[in-house]
């Protein structure tokens, strides 16, 4: 099946990698003279993976998109510009793969309902999320992801065709919770970061079980299901972003309570202001996301951010 | 107040340094002659914390009895005996509190059951539970816990007395889900550490998510409430269980797989026997716990074990 990831960063190289590496007919698009994209051309290696000479490395936005699968991996506000650019062609019959977390700060809108709005004929969107670092896979270190999707079809041809002992798919059923979760993990992360910036790191057991109860609340005021913030998307995520040192988004938080420069992409740092803008959307407290949002937006004191969050007056737990 | 802490071990020193630090006086009661009593009487350390000359050591059980809230730290297979002395004391109107995390094997009892049936009038029992690291505590490190109980007159004197800068209670509102939980959070810790020792950390995100997910199962099934699975007394505590290099059950699986030798208490080791026991009275799969307990004690090979859990068709999450 010939397959094509838009966006080269280290996810998008990644699923590049994996699905040639399972045997899918890999197109890996990025812009010309892109950064990522010149240097895969120069030497096929990022730093951290190495594609193959099978994986086809294309700019041509036209000839990207002859693949039944087009697998989208790029950062989440430019999702829409993208999308633009595509529906330039009028594809048809696609399946469409969103493989990233966020969520569109001026609207609120998940990220699969932004590539809904320009869908032709045929086509599908799914995602597919869920936890694992890329240098963990890389290592032949095994993980279970999630798909979900709006097409029971595709997504069970999905799943099917994607599946290997490396990565083990679990079928999603809750496209709200699934991206949300998703996009929430990562405002998590960067508080993670920040209580182990303030040697606070012990405090991340009660950050994981508030943190999965009011992305929970978020998740059932939007008509999604509850359950989906203890799923792979959410929960099942921490390990990879509260605990890990390889996360973007963990060490941007770390760095910013220590007052240390950080030029990684973290996504979170964008999705607190989408997440910002669900709570008063659907009338839901999101006390830590506050509290992140208000240490990076609005000059916060972090030691009196967090100390007011631990003594938040809650006496029951639920 | 006067407040009894029985157990002198690693928790039960602890406590009783809390609560002397919070202002408590405090009886800290060892059997005569045990190794920690005798390490407290002679130099009032064990190495990790120093009790103050205020706190008094005793080895008289009528007299530990003497204060109005007895807390009880010991391991838990060991609970019924020391019931069964107290019981020779008919002491009425005390305030039993358990800080321990188990199930009886035998039984499949929790430990607040094993108490009610010896209490005489006016007394009651209520747990405290939840994440923590005595290592932190004594750094000035704070963490929230809970307290649960079936009195809630109790439990509200317990959290308002106990509550401090360092220590943040939360009120349980659910017994078999608080006990439940907190004694099965030390098998996902044994099951974490196995995955630290074969090199597979990165599917700890997996097991947080499928762990709360089988426990929620359980306490369902027992008559609990789902969600305190996901509170501060299972999943609360995954931060200290399941990364934590403070951890025993962690160390202890990590050992165990690496076929090295382990001497501390590992509760895990125990309470896996009395989940399977439970899931078999309450009917209920619980694939890690049985995956846990086929390498502990039917000599299941690792490797393969944790193979066949990664490799379960379970199609949905939920």
């Amino acid at each position: 099946m010939k397959v094509t990831v838009i966006g080269c960063g280290r996810w998008g190289s990644f699923i590049a990698w994996y699905l040639n590496h399972i045997g899918q007919d890999v197109i890996l698009y990025g812009r010309e003279g892109s950064k990522h994209m010149s240097e895969f051309a120069m030497t096929r290696s990022n730093g951290m993976i190495t594609l193959p000479e099978s994986i086809i490395l294309e700019t041509n936005l036209s000839k990207a998109l002859e693949s039944e699968v087009i697998i989208i991996s790029i950062n989440s506000q430019g999702l829409r510009n993208v999308m633009k650019e595509i529906e330039n062609y009028k594809v048809k019959n696609k399946k469409f793969v969103l493989c990233m977390k966020g969520i569109e700060i001026e609207t609120g809108k998940r990220l699969s309902q932004i590539v809904n709005e320009t869908l032709e004929e045929n086509s599908s969107v799914s995602v597919w999320l869920g936890p694992g670092h890329v240098q963990n896979f890389y290592q032949g270190i095994p993980n279970c992801m999630v798909i979900d999707s709006e097409c029971e079809a595709d997504q069970q041809f999905l799943v099917t065709s994607f599946s290997s002992d490396l990565i083990r798919f679990y079928y999603g059923d809750d496209m709200i919770g699934s991206e949300v979760g998703a996009a929430a993990k990562n405002v998590i992360g960067i508080a993670a970061g920040m209580l182990d910036g303030m040697n606070l790191s012990s405090l991340k057991g009660a950050l994981m079980s508030r943190g999965t109860r009011e992305v929970a609340r978020l998740i059932k005021a939007m008509g999604g299901k509850e359950q989906s913030a203890y799923g792979l998307c959410h929960l099942g995520d921490y390990e990879a972003t509260v605990f890990s040192k390889y996360s973007h988004n963990r060490s941007y938080g770390e760095a910013f309570v220590k007052g240390q420069e950080y030029t990684n992409l973290a996504e979170g740092y964008y999705t607190v202001k989408a997440m910002i803008k669900l709570g008063l959307m659907y009338q839901v407290e999101l006390p830590i996301c506050e509290a992140v949002y208000t240490m990076l937006y609005e000059n916060g004191d972090c030691k009196k951010v967090l100390q007011e969050l631990f003594d938040r007056s809650l006496k029951k737990e639920f």
